[in-house]
């Protein structure tokens, strides 16, 4: 079967098409035909095995989003049946409660094996029938991207009806957490770095907007915006350079999902507001199975739309990770298959 | 000023308009002139003494749910100001926090007086700023039905997008459950006692409706309407009749927000339902300030509106009293004073 | 291998010695050849199938609770390996997280074969390591009983130091309870039937005791007993009889694991006080796989005692149900392999 | 009555001896004639304005720990009566619930007047009553210190038996934290600047402990305490030097109450270990009534002793500042009124 690995040795130069056998399904396991792929920001960090160890051994299949069709199931198999549209989940070995090493280890693209491949061989417990609404494209965004803004609002924070979410940026899990923030009832600002996106937010249900480009000391305008009582939650996707403003329009015993570092991995800032202001800051890594499945209601319930900026064909996986380094994008970057 | 009140005895028929002197509110106080009135099940129970020694001493005016209008404040007041339109809370000192009896004590409409009357002098800690989009009489209606149901689905329950809600008949608490359990984004069914109701709460958004009366052993068609996984959240109102049923259709590890007795306050069920479903009952009364003021911020965002059956006159009170009783009513009955 | 099975058909006299084929480890599971197996109310109820169509299909070998050595493991084992001496769990698929049918329903004992056997043959991931300061009868006893006070006070309840718990009775789910309470921090009540078994609770720890045999209005001075707030935590392992008392006992926001209906499955009580008071009642079974090891963490740590009344030889499986029977037990019932 | 306060302006050169009337209580409020003081880092920074705005006007009375006895109550007082020994919360305002910003801004010893005074009139509302057991001295430690630590451990962390936590140093927080954890059954590593303090800690019940000069690298042989899994919860009282090792100690999933700054108050750490351990950060600051009330509960249950270093007379004030200064303290420093 035809599939992309990084081979020989780590770096983008050695990510290649190459041919692998068909694999089989086991006791318990599933083959999935793919059907298409998403893009991470992550998988422009694995090729250069830039998370050390965690990022498994040579060659490597690539990337951690997809959808795929059950073709062909091992004995026992009873959570899905052939035929079934499903996702692998990208931790594989979590299925529910607190995470645990052994839990964190087992995640697609790397260290195991991920979606860039024609089939996909792969326990029954790490996969999820996906709702019929959505496109093959649509349905290879929600591993990584969706579940993460559903871990952060739903799972850790329990966003309510009338509390106000504060979301950064317009890439793919800030555009799921604008939806799942809006279902469930918030009052939703975003600051994004362009008027352009800025009018595409509010199209997609953005109650507020702030240009952080021509704002950058946003979190005053921002809190003005919550009556001066600060935001019950805020998804932190900028890190170094957002955190500090983060903790200036928080609200007291407010959280702070902590997901992405685009402006910089560094925390730099004074200790004293976490404390004073007793915010939460809550760490957020995708996600297990039973959130994957809870928000797997919500989207068919809401029929909640997925953001795709662009289709790539299989072939076209450098020009596709090209353009997601690129920051140009709003919303998913995905592979059809 | 003048009043309703129960005087000289226990008893309905002792429940007579009289005159009190204007009260004058202290430090730490407001004054307030009041606007509406609202009734509750509750209101023809402790005429009766239903609550025994809780009900308080004579004379007492009745009626827990109202709003006024500010008019005066004592020294030391910073909470609202003169020309606010406020509630005052159901519990007077339960501000936040686990219920507890000293807490649970002090309730209007008995033992503490209520709000029949032209002017009420309050804590300032007991009140409530309401949102400006709700007249008078939808404002009444809040402290305790809206406030139940906020305190069975956010409070207790955290009811998230794509879960599903059960809710039982369409008086006061199952209307604003209904409200709220959309705008968190679950999915809601109602049973109803008439085909004429159903249309009326389709009307209002809810997703599936049953009727009842034609359809007793509704907990096999509920649970079809979940794909047999069985309801997250059930808002129990009837007591007695639905108990069995809720507990046939609750999924495992679900929530049953133990409300109203309408159909029998005897629990007579078998318990192992509850053990083996591991089931959650919780009892809901109310709730706290600090409910009500997260409550009040969902309402002003989502404009939810308040369904007000009828308006009487304050001197009407008997046949408000009446009209309740009928249990002809859908939504709540409200007094004009 | 040697066993014990219901055959031929339902009922108490068809349970039997008889040989079966020793299971062979597929692909991700272990061969355990069984240690010891411990007693619980379930294995009366089972061969008379009891709990109806979730009891399974015959032949059945019974009992839930056991330990065993790891003598073989399948391809792909990673969790145990050969030499551990393990407990499988009850509900062999739930991990972690909220419960549902799939997970509610393979437990061994009915529908999956039991404990009652030489050997059994698992998924790894049905098995936890058992610490090495607990005997075999000792370990045995752990998986349904322990974990199910566990449940109760951990994972739902959490207790907390200072906070009050009311346990009924002695047998082997009350014992864990008082220890589990014990090493909590919280302030233990138990009531039991005799002044003997009162002696031996008050020596392994309870703070306070009450006959209720002599004081079956035992609600009102296990009240005073917290100077009048009234218990945080009550399990509830008595039922019919003991669950309108523990209502008068608990305090407002308080927390009732219901449990067990030792004393009649029906419940009929006065729906009011669940009301008022803001209870919650919680239903329990068992627990998942993650409270399970959480449990065995707290076990090693404190080295809680594990309290065995009395240890039969397997063939003896009758005349232990039988003893079980008799209630004359003080803590639990084992058999040793 | 005599009184120390900061007068004319900031600065620890202005703080003196002075007189004052004696306070008078109104409605609802109560008279304490105080019977000891104890000192927190806080009462360092105060006196230079340290927290800017928040700390007030002058002449303001310095300290915010202090136990007294009501020698009067005004009109309406329920709470306490004349002749109970009390402590005056913190946060005089923060009742239960979240916090924000009215909660937190009215605490003792700036904005408003502390307990280094004879008397002291104050809401009942901002008082607890405080166990027998107590000397003077060691009751007035509570509010603040040993307040912090319950709301770490107990009321945001929920400390389970068999869970491991890490605390740093022997200040007044971290002694009481050790006390709450091992009462609530977990096992407690502490780390330490000396062996002749580590000898101290382990004879209080510290299961483990690191001497951190000698080990600056501290977080690897932490770990290995908890047999690589990590610390559940870790009590953060260093600030900027201790974060980077807490983060390489702490288990997936981990807490962090982050509460103190005493090696630096700058977060310079990488972000990645938050978000893939997907670890929360909790600030805490001190707590509201409630946690003072269920941690004198336990306090009293438990008779858990408090660490007091040393006692000065209330005209020392200055040499009491001086030696908290010097870090040289195990335990709190009081003054006796």
């Amino acid at each position: 079967m035809r599939v992309f690995q990084i081979q020989d040795d780590w770096g983008m130069a050695n990510l290649k098409l190459a041919d692998r056998p068909q694999p089989q399904p086991g006791a318990g396991q599933v083959l999935l035909r793919m059907l298409a792929s998403s893009l991470n920001f992550r998988d422009l960090v694995v090729p250069e095995r830039g998370y050390g160890s965690f990022t498994g051994t040579l060659p490597l299949i690539p990337l951690s989003d997809g959808v795929g069709e059950v073709v062909a199931v091992g004995p026992g198999v009873t959570r899905v049946a052939v035929g079934d549209r499903v996702c692998p989940t990208f931790f594989q070995g979590w299925i529910a409660g607190e995470p645990d090493l052994p839990r964190m280890t087992g995640s697609l693209g790397g260290p195991i094996d991920g979606t860039m491949a024609e089939f996909m061989c792969l326990s029954e417990q790490g996969v999820v029938k996906v709702p019929a609404y959505l496109s093959d494209v649509e349905a290879a965004t929600l591993p990584c991207a969706a579940l993460t803004a559903w871990s952060a609002l739903a799972t850790h924070g329990t966003v309510k009806p009338g509390e106000q979410v504060l979301i950064q940026g317009s890439g793919g899990v800030a555009l799921f957490a604008l939806a799942f923030a809006r279902i469930a009832g918030a009052r939703v600002t975003v600051i994004s770095s362009s008027d352009e996106k800025i009018e595409r937010l509010k199209a997609l249900g953005a109650d507020a907007t702030i240009n952080y480009r021509t704002t950058p000391e946003w979190s005053k305008p921002a809190r003005a915006l919550t009556d001066g009582r600060g935001f019950d939650h805020i998804v932190e996707l900028g890190g170094e350079k957002t955190l500090p403003q983060s903790l200036r329009c928080i609200r007291p015993g407010g959280t702070l999902s902590m997901i992405g570092v685009l402006s910089g991995s560094s925390l730099a800032t004074p200790l004293g507001l976490i404390i004073t202001r007793q915010v939460r800051l809550q760490g957020i890594t995708v996600g297990h199975r039973d959130g994957f499945e809870a928000m797997l209601r919500a989207l068919e319930q809401h029929r909640v739309p997925v953001i795709v900026d662009r289709v790539f064909e299989f072939p076209a996986l450098k020009e596709a990770l090209a353009y997601l380094k690129s920051g140009a994008q709003f919303g998913k970057i995905c592979i059809r298959h």
